[in-house]
């Protein structure tokens, strides 16, 4: 079976569960079994190792913390991470203290100064973010690390102060096992071409809009 | 102004960067300073502090991972987490082995074993559910742990091995500033209702489907 045969075959074999049709357990142990084949099959037909670009954007809560549990799983590996944060840097964050315990494993820079509607300066602001892509084309390119994140580098390309070429030219400078994770408002559609997976983050309740509640520890900073 | 004439106010005042109306530098710094002050007032305005359930839901990827970015921020900032892991569990992943890094500090249960489809038997899963519920609501009532991350519970509620308001229930047996996160495809209405921030996450590209890459150290464990 071709690999999306195999999709078609788990699907139609469904999900486990009290939700499942047979009422008998021995029906129900058959079907899991052969779902159960078909899963195995499925993951030995990905075989494909390869370094890939990941794209968090919309508008909902949740991107650069998704960007951050992917720093954590691959520091768990054992394997090197970079950080260039393209717009935030305001605050002392809890993940950049928390991230202190892994030593030189991870390399933190904060570049962007506050969000962009607290600076006043365009020029500046323009400096900053080509001195931040500057940082982040080092790490690109520097084989001993396995993931790059971009945090914010989103937002910077909405706001005009890099161009999305530019960006799909560095992604592809880097070795192809690297991973990259681009988060932010707004990826343009230059990016989510190039990438290998892009989720889109919705906004669905927001305690801040709805209820007047402050942005708090370990949840927003 | 009321919090949400300032959010109107805002979204009128719009974003800098080079996409901004203003050609002349003076205009636009003082667009921005304006925007600014607003931006003071509105974070002043929304000061209630409490404890938040957020869910993190949709077929997208970065659902268990943003839970994991919001563990390592509540880290950094000293707090107490707990994880309760409701149905992954067949492998070793990256994220416990990083978290050993942070000793008492975050306590970790991978109660569900494998995926529910790697199971044939609906009596144990539903007693492997019943187990780590009790666990999360050991950690729910403990006013020493900041975030309680109840990992793949949405697919324990999803395939009825447990009910929505059971779970309800319990979380507002939490102490008033207890952080609960909640992750997993298909969060029945009862808990987005009861939510305080929900993100769903669609997925828009994905390396597996398209292009046959397997699950790699530090992406998907």
């Amino acid at each position: 079976m071709s690999t999306n045969d195999l999709d078609q075959s788990a699907a139609e074999l469904g999900m486990g569960g009290n939700l499942a049709p047979e009422s008998d357990d021995a029906g129900y142990r058959k079907r899991m079994e052969r779902r159960q084949q078909v899963q195995k099959q499925r993951v030995e037909e990905r075989n494909k190792e390869k370094g890939l670009i990941l794209v968090f954007t919309g508008q909902g809560k949740g991107k650069t913390t998704a960007g951050l549990g992917l720093v954590l799983r691959t520091l768990g590996h054992g394997e090197r991470v970079a950080i260039v944060q393209f717009i935030k840097g305001g605050w002392e964050p809890g993940e950049a203290r928390a991230l202190k315990a892994f030593g030189d494993q991870v390399r933190w820079h904060a570049l962007g100064e506050g969000f962009t509607w607290e600076t006043q300066d365009r020029e500046r602001d323009q400096q900053l973010v080509e001195r931040a892509w500057q940082t982040a084309l080092e790490y690109l390119r520097d084989g001993a690390v396995k993931l790059v994140l971009l945090d914010e580098l989103n937002v910077a390309l909405k706001l005009g102060y890099i161009d999305a070429a530019t960006v799909i030219h560095g992604l592809k400078e880097r070795p192809t096992l690297t991973h990259v994770a681009v988060t932010g408002r707004g990826a343009p559609a230059e990016l989510v071409d190039a990438a290998d997976l892009v989720t889109e983050m919705t906004l669905i309740h927001h305690p801040f809009r709805e209820q007047g509640v402050k942005a708090q520890a370990g949840i927003e900073f």
